[in-house]
């Protein structure tokens, strides 16, 4: 039984997108190359302020002492800034960065460069936009809600899947919910895709990040929002993610490959929506701090009866790829734990409205959510 | 036997591209949906640079007295210039708009809007670059030769397949030579994708800049100088013009499927290039003014022995949509006229390394090349 099309079926098939259609913001400077990592001196020349306005690299921490941080084309001021990527990224931790920054330097930097996964693509587009507006970071957790231009931010993605690298959101944990700040200003300037920075991560962030990506184009792919544009970026990433996982890909044709799956999965999202496993996956996140990627994986294998083929699929990359996924998770909860993870997640409306329909309510129930974190 | 294979096979498979990589411009914002065309007056407002600066529409001269007219946002002084698309666009025509555009209003407009098909769109971009940059537009012919930006311009197509609503070229017939003005200055600002204006599109043009977008995807796919990046966006928009010209999908489905896939096929063109069809389709343009799409056709069926695969299918694609090629189109011309034909093509050398290397020259001869029109 496919209980999402049961409630699919009940409605309106479809929930059209409403008019006018967004506008949609694409990253507007791209490479893509082995070894493009090295044209970023270059790149950044031309976008330099003055001498005392800065290049600001956020960098994953896992590469403090690699040599990547040798070709890092610092210059003046330039200031190479690690960050811990563990956990998902919070608006305290953009609030005290931007502080940080204004602090140290007399003029606002000429660029924010990010470098590594989801985390600190994020990190990056969110300081962009906080260096030049006002009040805390959380303030602008919405849609639209931010008025004035980021400063020139870079993005540099070093483990693929999010397509956070091309996205218009910068999810970030506040102080009452996840969310993201979606906005046009939150887009990167640029982006520099080198498949050969994806060298060496660990084979369970690989995976869980890829995953990330496969399963947002099954939710996009499935939902009642799909048109043409959006449908055919996210064919494209999923055909990808197949070919990355259950394929005989030479090691660095995977990595090119992943890398532009996640590409084009983000710009699926353009004129769609993740769905289920996101929504709930949220509330994990909120509330035991489980990384996106993981946490998307431990709630979708448990939502066979909403995308059947979705988690047929997944189930024979899991084992393809050898990946077991932790059990019990949930199991010590107390009712009150449950119920923050219910309701973060049935706050995620464009979600379960783009999974279900626009009579979703009427089919969901904190049971029927409950029920499903209990499995995890 | 497949004769390009075994040309590349002597010597290195690939002509890897070199590095620096090209650091590509995409179009930084795009609308995608039927009926988004009615979006255009609130995008363009936020452009107006003062009542004195109008926007001026080229239009494709087939809507004269059409009903799109009617709904093109005019205000203040903002002009309809329509403009004749059975031609190839022309440097002295690209010339001759931008006089008079300057002698009619006293200041430079707000910005250009094309709304046509690829001879619509590159003759917006040419006149967007040109009523900012000095001289005649043959000037420019070539590769990152503009040096001031253009004046905000916006692509609409009503044709697809060209993907040049989305290219950083602008191919033009020179008083010398058909060549594009190629540079980042040349990508639209904005791209409105309405499906619903394909809509009445007559079936040969239909066909015809379909198969542009086809033909251009094989030779990008089969080129040495293929990535990761345009070998993804290749594939889609070959998938594409599959399900479009194979398939039996409902005509509104067709619309929104070919837009999309000339819009990943000109985002395929990024890190690749076209190949041997549209080396002697130059040729053959440039003497006899044959639509690009049409020249398309009429060499690449005579590929056999380069694209062996491709030709198959576009056998197919031709059958199932009952169209007949016209034949006998070189049969009265003179070895001169041979000469101009087979000239112009020798001149697309990137083309032709892309096809089959970069020892192309030994393997291509002026006779193989005569050999190829006779046929035609």
């Amino acid at each position: 039984m496919e209980l999402r099309n049961e409630i699919i079926k009940k409605q309106n098939k479809k929930s059209p997108l409403k008019k006018p259609y967004r506008n949609f913001p694409m990253v507007p400077k791209v490479v893509f190359g082995e070894g493009s990592f090295d044209q970023l001196g270059d790149i950044l020349m031309l976008k330099r302020q003055s001498v005392d306005a800065p290049m600001i690299y956020l960098v994953d921490d896992v590469f403090k002492n690699s040599s990547l941080i040798d070709r890092i084309p610092l210059l003046f001021d330039d200031k190479i800034i690690f960050q811990c990527a563990e956990e998902e990224p919070k608006t305290e931790q953009v609030d005290a960065l931007v502080s940080k920054i204004k602090e140290d330097f007399k003029e606002l930097p000429s660029g924010v460069i990010g470098i590594g996964g989801g985390t600190m693509m994020d990190l990056a587009k969110a300081v962009a936009i906080m260096l030049k507006n006002k009040g805390t970071s959380a303030k602008y957790q919405g849609w639209d809600l931010v008025h004035k231009p980021a400063i020139y931010h870079v993005g540099i993605p070093t483990i693929s899947g999010t397509g956070a690298e091309v996205s218009r959101t910068t999810v970030l944990m506040g102080p009452t919910k996840k969310l993201g700040i979606n906005s046009d200003y939150t887009v990167f300037d640029q982006v520099v895709l080198d498949p050969d920075l994806l060298q060496g991560v660990p084979k369970e962030k690989w995976f869980f990040t890829g995953m990330d990506c496969f399963i947002h184009c099954i939710e996009s792919l499935n939902g009642t929002y799909l048109n043409a544009f959006s449908q055919s970026y996210g064919e494209k990433a999923l055909e990808l993610c197949k070919e990355v996982f259950l394929g005989d890909l030479s090691k660095s044709d995977a990595r090119a490959k992943l890398m532009m799956a996640s590409w084009h999965g983000g710009m699926s999202i353009a004129y769609s929506q993740v769905g289920i496993a996101h929504a709930l996956s949220y509330g994990l996140s909120y509330l035991l701090g489980i990384r996106h990627g993981l946490a998307n994986c431990l709630v979708f294998q448990h939502l066979g009866d909403f995308y059947p083929e979705g988690v047929r699929l997944f189930n024979e990359i899991l084992s393809k790829n050898q990946i077991e996924l932790p059990q019990g998770i949930c199991k010590d909860l107390t009712d009150e734990q449950f119920n923050t993870m219910i309701e973060v997640s049935l706050k995620m409306t464009p979600l379960w409205e783009n999974a279900l329909g626009k009579n979703w309510e009427s089919h969901i129930t904190p049971e029927i959510i409950r029920a499903i974190f209990n499995k995890i």
